[in-house]
């Protein structure tokens, strides 16, 4: 019955002196060449290790991370619960990098970069918070967090969400039908959705042609769900007038990548949001209290639908 | 009893019209040039008319920005209320700049935008919101919408005022030892003073010298307030890390000016918060009000202390 923690020293440090205090009579373990195998029953790592079949008594997968997009292709038996990670420091990250991007994109501030590299002083027209419609895309955990910071701006919200979802003060839509509905009427749209078959490719010149002309894009969810070529057209033709991006396909960006230097896309290199060791330590403790008392973790994932 | 609106047409029609829903029995002009002066008693402008004597009866002189330091050197008859403009309009958008700044440089957007102009894919330390001490000079109307909007994003907030004020979950300090005391725990400093002589020059190499090395500003008061060398000395040598400037002397910046092309200064050209005309004109509406109720404008500048 141990617990397996398949990542680096320092956060394996910090997740056993929480399991210590919180779990003491779970035996924790951070080094696969001297575990037994057997005992294994909960293993948390970043990506799946090549030997996974090897513990065989194995009964729960966590990911590090948000997403388990980068558990594709492993070969995970059917019956292993796989729990992605959901705790305050990454929705407290991503709320704030949301609203940073909005806020950037919403004040014109790529337009105002591009002033200052100029010496160019002009005041641009600025349309008030009440009329930046805001469309989120994925109305799960990290979706709705992002919307309810947003909330005292006054920015028109809405969200689209594959199944139907309602929330508080938020127009939601869900479905083919709803999506085209909520872009029509969309002037900055946020990408949370996870990674899956559904979502590769997402972000495309149709989309983007749903969208009113001059819309913007803070992408946030995975770089493979844009396609970097639409961006660049759209930005190029006017569709769009500027992206915040935080993840590309692939990363690191490749050398000489037009998002580089494009003057209407602020990149950064996939900070949006970073799992907390503490807090990801509290919330693993949590989940294996719920495991115990038969309960579901937060955060398992639907094998069918892959999130 | 006639109000004297000096400013542009196009502002001036959106007033006229809110005044003659509001205020029908009261005369309004938007034309110096036929109006009777000894008729005006009221008069808004951005700066004040060379020929201000010829209003003999005027006895209140409302500002269409938040600041009056553009009154000063004009010669005002002690008699005359000044009232600045204080609106939802200019609120909103300056929480949304502060809340934008704050961010950026919180989440480390200077570093990253030289990053990407230099093809760097690199994640830099990030601290969390909780170790992100913000503290704010100048506690009026605008200071205290500020700090409110960075309340749900927990970082620990302060503020200082030259008279004390006491802000629910804000710690505030006054006076010359408060200002000390409260530099010496700020990391992102926000500047919200207005300007009088006591603060011109405020933002100085003594205050920077004060804050935690590599503390950040974020300015949204006046030009002059600010030592610009001593801004680029302290980012020269590392004391100050980061700043986001909305504010110059003189304003257009100078051509050539260093701050253009400063790559730790995100520059905007004094946007953080306009007065937004029908917001502005039911603010004006509602002081004329309170006039003729026998009670102070909204916003009545003490002569003495020059704010």
């Amino acid at each position: 019955m141990t617990f397996l923690f398949h990542s680096d020293a320092i956060r394996g440090q910090i997740f056993k002196e929480a399991f210590a205090r919180e779990l003491p009579d779970l035996p924790y373990s951070m080094d696969p060449a001297t575990v037994d195998p057997d005992a294994v029953r909960y293993l948390i790592t970043w990506t799946v290790p090549e030997n996974l079949s090897r513990y065989r008594n194995l009964e729960v997968l966590f990911s590090t991370g948000a997403g388990i997009d980068q558990f594709s292709g492993a070969s995970i038996p059917d019956h292993v619960k796989i729990v992605r990670m959901i705790e305050e420091g990454i929705v407290r990250m991503m709320q704030e990098y949301a609203v940073l991007g909005v806020l950037a994109l919403h004040r014109k501030l790529p337009a105002y970069l591009q002033q200052q590299r100029t010496e160019t002083w002009k005041v641009l027209p600025q349309p008030q918070a009440g009329e930046c419609r805001i469309g989120v895309l994925g109305l799960g955990n990290l979706g709705q967090a992002v919307l309810d910071q947003l909330k005292p701006f006054g920015f028109p919200l809405a969200g689209w969400n594959r199944s139907e979802r309602n929330i508080d003060g938020v127009r939601t839509f869900s479905g083919r039908e709803g999506l085209k509905t909520m872009l029509a009427e969309t002037d900055i749209l946020i990408c949370l959705l996870p990674l899956t078959d559904e979502t590769r490719g997402f972000l495309n010149a149709d989309l983007f042609d749903a969208m009113p002309r001059g819309a913007r894009l803070v992408h946030v969810g995975r770089g493979p769900q844009l396609d970097q070529d639409a961006l660049l057209a759209a930005l190029e033709n006017g569709q769009l007038a500027a992206a915040v991006i935080d993840v590309t396909d692939p990363e690191p960006l490749t050398a000489g990548h037009p998002f580089w230097h494009h003057e209407k896309i602020l990149l950064t290199p996939h900070i949006a949001s970073v799992t907390q060791p503490h807090t990801a330590a509290l919330a693993v403790v949590e989940n294996m209290k719920r495991l115990r008392a038969g309960l579901d973790p937060i955060g398992l994932i639907d094998r069918q639908r892959g999130y």
